[in-house]
């Protein structure tokens, strides 16, 4: 937790915030901060600043703060991804919002098991819980959009060929070197609003990567090694 | 498991190998392959081939392979990592074996708490449990050098400080952006060959980042946003 994220509800006045809950945990027992410490806190969708505490106590803390700067430019490329396995999705999205992306995409293909729409961590409380936590880490308070398509076909035809008409768009799928898809480029990689799309574990099917080119987008190698979804994630942001 | 990973005691003649453990299993069950499939098979440390599969009974599969292939080329950095979190650290040596780095030196600093030490990740076992389930993941058979370093200034002095004199080496530390470290540059980051430092969750003290910076070390950032070790460690290899 490299930033106190706060919600208006925290602020008992102007400039002086209270909190009780994790977050008062992390300053008390993993920062060890004591009455004139200071630490970094920004407010949800808001600026950042540095607090000074003026009580802890056994179940509370307060501060007082003056939210002065702005967060980290956001990282303007779009991340379009093949909803993975629930464990995996959880750490796609903390990977992207620690990496500033506003823009998420989880979508539906082939290779993706019904049953990974079900998963409880798609619930909005989880998913808030994912993001303030990636938030939290990366010294950012934007909460990223989040959008969630089940069905391939109009996801890509309407939602995806919008997007990919404003800029490029990159569909990276592990390949065989031997049907010599291009390499993403040096030149490509240093576009930085780039659409990026990754794919299940398993891959997307030919009928899909087809949709994707036929819909403006270009389809890439990152090299013979196959990486994971959330280690792809990475390496590509 | 993109590459089924072979040992030696695997084959039962130069060219048939009969296997009944997890791989069997994964065989069997997840790529759901039946007799005449192929599938992706390589040696440890030694080549790659495509199997075709004679038997698959319901304890065993047997396939026929011809080793052929070199394994993909390996990535010539150098990872040098403060020992994380148990849980983290395996994360942090899959993610180094999926993005083919091998040569691998965990060391200790300030931060790291010494029960990290005593974790049973770190026995062979379990280290050569990671390193196959990533070589399997990357279609790679190349098991890296792995190196623990329980004393930070015997380390930086005898072991960094020689290897930083046959490349560029960067120390990534999250700093606050007035203090103005300079950035990994586009020019830095095009050297494959460069040796790379990630910190530990809670950064370098200011002795460890002088003692790094005194043998030849360049201190560098990556940004604002402070990502963690295991994200550091993708973005960048």
């Amino acid at each position: 937790m490299n930033l106190i994220l706060l919600k208006p509800s925290d602020f008992v006045s102007d400039s002086v915030v209270r909190i009780d809950d994790f977050r008062f945990e992390h300053i008390k027992n993993v920062l060890k901060l004591k009455n004139g410490d200071f630490l970094k806190a920004g407010l949800l969708n808001d600026k950042i600043g540095t607090g000074k505490i003026c009580e802890i106590g056994e179940k509370s803390v307060s501060f007082s703060i003056i939210l002065n700067k702005n967060p980290p430019k956001e990282n303007p490329a779009i991340l379009f991804c093949a909803m993975p396995r629930p464990k995996v999705f959880r750490r796609v999205l903390l990977n992207a919002v620690c990496f500033g992306v506003k823009e998420i995409h989880f979508f539906h293909s082939f290779k993706v098991e019904k049953s990974y729409w079900q998963s409880p961590f798609l619930q909005e409380k989880s998913i808030n819980e994912i993001v303030e936590n990636g938030l939290s880490q990366a010294v950012d308070t934007i909460v990223p959009k989040i959008y969630f398509h089940k069905q391939f076909k109009p996801f890509v035809e309407d939602v995806f060929a919008e997007i990919a008409k404003t800029r490029p768009c990159f569909v990276f799928h592990p390949v065989e070197v031997r049907r010599a898809e291009p390499a993403f480029s040096d030149t490509a990689r240093r576009v930085p609003t780039n659409g990026i799309v990754i794919g299940t574990e398993g891959g997307f099917t030919d009928y899909e990567i087809g949709l994707f080119a036929k819909n403006n987008a270009q389809i890439v190698s990152l090299g013979e090694r196959i990486l994971r979804v959330e280690q792809a994630v990475c390496a590509v942001l």
